[in-house]
């Protein structure tokens, strides 16, 4: 009896080391297959030099939904399709300059780029001193009566002794997001603010920002400052305090047009009711390609279900990639998603989003329950080969945010962040940036990742 | 009895929870310096843009030695000295320059460099037919007959399905070393040599060959050919196999010259004469700047050093920093001393070598015995909050890799490994490929390494 029971023991501790070896096996095949076949390179290349920038309800944006619904078809999936959303359309215009202007007459250039959502400037400018802050609490300190009539300058630095830059950033974008609207509760009459940017140089970012319930009539004008040019107008105010900002921009806020999430999906074999979501976001900033945010995210999606076609991998569940629009601007596709699958009862088991840049890899982040994340944590020892088992509990990605109201556990593929935010919504976020096999070893991660929760479920 | 017994136990777990707790300060205090203050991107913006390239022998090796001399000695050292050594003196010449030339009389002309060390070829060039191989025992099989008076063209790829581009480089580089030599015995006039590269571009990359006991009479000239120009010359021999190859170079091979390795110490407090070295490799290939191969790690290793200093940290064993001269084509510093350490009997307890390019980092490689790296591996937990902790077992650097004779325990910084070989000994190491925060983040890593061993000794 005992002799019998050692013997199951045995056999079932073979048949463990067995599917182990097979599983690491599979997942060698979609690293060796994203390496030397994979269409992540290719596609990235194409969206970013033949596409480029995608701004929600650009001409450019619609290019990419109809491309990208092209490749996905030529992929030969079980279905591909469009699903309709209405955007906010911002157009930067032709025209953004500022100086800096000193007491005593000299002026210099310094490079701006208005925020997203910004008003423009009159035609004429705004010419009016400058309050340097670091934060939006001060505001309060200093007063109405200071501030009135002036240019409210944000200067507090993304914190460089943060290693992951992501945290560095949730610490400084508040100014970016929010500085206007709070600025012109104090009568300010433009905010300029300190472009989220590790690095010193000559480039603005531009990013998200909203006037809240401000009336039309009421809303100041908001920019970013490249950080050496924020470094320089610092400086400037403590031997000048009096010296004058000049900013004009002739940005434009137009009605809401129709745009498309892309989606396809590959049937489940066993759970066709169960999806499994992998996605980024199609849409961009318009200064650069946006190959890192996030046409990484979109071709590393897409070459999941290249990958489960190419090698012929019937999944289970179904798989299903969504390249959402408007992440950058209002999140209109990802909410729109959440609604429509809210309506129809849809199940989704899992969802990982791409939404930090094509880098090398690190890891993955998990929003579920703790008895899932220890299951999870199990699969790290598959990832430890090719340096990507960093599997931490986090946030998943904007665009899927949403859907963990139906208990949906969310991932978030983890690169090395340290320089993000180099590029980041700004003109030099070109497809030069990207390092092909940085690209293809994301998506060979985040295709083992995928298979890894389509064999063992949840 | 049995409580006085708790309360030392408690009393141990405590100090020893409050002794991570100081070690895990200290830690990040480096990596606030490193990421704050740190000289070590300034030092590199030096060494790469007003120095450059300094290939053994060359006016900018010298000046790359008083400067870093200078600079040791504004740190405030115990000691600081130039050590001696002759190196080989090698010029590239200035003429380089190769094409196709197809059957029906067209030419191309793709981009080659000379291999360190090669010979010249005759005035008024080579021309000849040529035979494509993979590998050095190709040649036997192909035989002297067919060989004879034609150009071998080694065109192995560099594997990339290989996660670690190191190891993918130590596949394919034995083509490059010693290609020449081996071709040489069949009667081959000259060798040309895919590019170390897992990119296809149009930069060809340098590196070291050797003719081993080859008569000056009897060597053959050896270039590299870009990837992009291996790929053409590989599918044009398919089409036209009597096409042509014509290589004209004008290198050259002078005597040996004067030159140093610079060396700086903190005296240790405790242990005076028990050494941790820290170094890299001051001299570098012609083609770019050598600020991945080797400026990053000369710059980080002087850092470790200018961080004790810096926070006022009396190290208990002696901390010395070695730049090696003339790793790159012959090894003759990191050779002249072991030989002066040998007879100087002076003992080294650890040595740390940063010679892998200033990525981001991932961790250390250590050559010690089992408990040693056992030990060793407990101080991971201190590298996690920065993603560098992982530690594994393997070589430390070729200018270290002497000292292993005397027990001496050999650790390599492991920086991502992705990138590197884009830049490699090739025209695109430049200084505008290193990124500041991935570059200081080393040597924060590198300095809490050399923190722990200095502090818990073996």
């Amino acid at each position: 009896m005992f002799r019998f029971f050692y013997f199951l023991i045995l056999l079932s501790l073979l048949s463990y080391s067995q599917d182990e070896a097979k599983i690491s096996s599979q997942i060698k095949s979609f690293y060796d297959f994203s390496l030397t076949n994979g269409k992540s390179y290719l596609w990235l290349e194409h969206l970013s030099n033949q596409i480029g920038g995608r701004l929600s309800g650009s001409l450019n944006a619609e290019r990419a939904v109809q491309w990208s619904k092209e490749e996905l078809e030529n992929l030969g999936l079980d279905k591909v399709w469009l699903q309709p959303v209405m955007v906010p359309k911002w157009v930067r215009g032709n025209f953004e300059y500022a100086s800096i202007e000193s007491s005593t007459g000299n002026s210099i250039s310094v490079t701006i780029c208005a925020l997203g959502g910004s008003v423009a400037t009159p035609n004429r400018g705004i010419r009016a001193e400058v309050i340097e802050v670091k934060s939006l609490d001060e505001l309060n300190e200093i007063g109405l009566d200071r501030i009135s009539g002036k240019i409210i300058f944000f200067n507090r630095p993304m914190d460089p002794k943060i290693i992951n830059t992501f945290s560095s950033y949730s610490g400084s974008v508040n100014q970016r997001t929010r500085g206007a609207e709070e600025a012109l509760k104090y009568g300010a009459k433009a905010v300029i603010v300190r472009s989220m940017n590790l690095t010193n140089d000559d480039f603005p970012h531009t990013g998200s920002m909203y006037y809240g319930a401000t009336k039309l009539r009421d809303r100041i004008p908001a920019a970013a400052i490249s950080t050496n040019g924020a470094n320089l107008l610092s400086s400037m105010l403590k031997l000048d305090p009096k010296l004058k900002f000049f900013i004009k921009q002739n940005c434009q806020n137009y009605p809401d047009v129709l745009s498309y999430n892309v989606i396809g999906e590959i049937k489940g074999s066993e759970f066709p009711d169960k999806i499994i979501l992998v996605g980024g976001h199609l849409d961009s900033w318009d200064l650069g390609d946006g190959s890192h945010d996030d046409g990484a995210g979109v071709v590393q999606s897409m070459e999941v279900l290249n990958q489960f076609k190419s090698l012929g991998i019937k999944p289970r569940h179904t798989l299903r990639v969504v390249l959402f629009m408007n992440e950058e601007n209002g999140l209109r596709g990802a909410r729109k998603y959440f609604k429509i699958a809210e309506n129809k009862k849809q199940y989704h088991l899992f969802a990982l989003e791409s939404d930090s840049g094509g880098f090398t890899p690190r890891g993955f982040s998990f929003n579920s329950s703790d008895s899932e994340f220890d299951k999870i944590k199990q699969w790290e020892k598959y990832f430890e080969p090719y340096f990507a088992n960093k599997f931490i509990k986090g946030g998943g990605g904007a665009d899927i945010r949403p859907l963990r109201e139906f208990g949906t556990i969310l991932s978030g593929f983890k690169p090395d962040s340290q320089r993000y935010f180099d590029y980041h919504h700004s003109s030099k976020d070109t497809f030069d940036g990207i390092n092909k096999r940085e690209l293809e070893l994301g998506a060979a991660a985040m295709t083992s990742l995928i298979y890894l929760v389509d064999i063992f479920g949840f």
